[in-house]
């Protein structure tokens, strides 16, 4: 099964590394662009099926993928 | 207009923190985790609209977010 996590800073959490992206990116002639915000993403393949994987890949992203101080993060279970 | 750009190793690219973040995963209890690949996402919000904005998000992915020698990346244009 494959299960897909991506974690991001909380929205009220400056993203530094998205504004130099911004920043970057209006440099070199892409003035249209207003905000970038840079997460990370998780592509877990792992045995199991439904509700048990589920839980096992929530309790991964809050206690090792993510910080939940200042991250957030969503879960994707597919086949 | 929001785009969203994932950035990943190509699938024959050793990814050295994702082969670590499973091996700590197996050693946490979570045995069934096969395999982990990390990669990067990139949320981005700019004026504009349609084949114009895709196109400059496809140069954006390939000149600025993404090394193509060993990255690959996929691109979501949404409202």
């Amino acid at each position: 099964m494959r299960a897909v996590v991506h974690v991001t800073f909380k929205k009220t959490v400056l993203d530094p590394q998205g504004r130099t992206i911004c920043s970057t990116l209006n440099g070199l002639g892409h003035d249209n662009v207003k905000e970038v915000r840079q997460g990370k993403y998780f592509e877990i393949e792992l045995d199991g099926s439904g509700e048990e994987v589920r839980s096992q890949i929530e309790k991964i992203a809050h206690e090792v993928l993510a910080n939940p101080v200042i991250e957030e993060y969503s879960i994707e279970v597919g086949d």
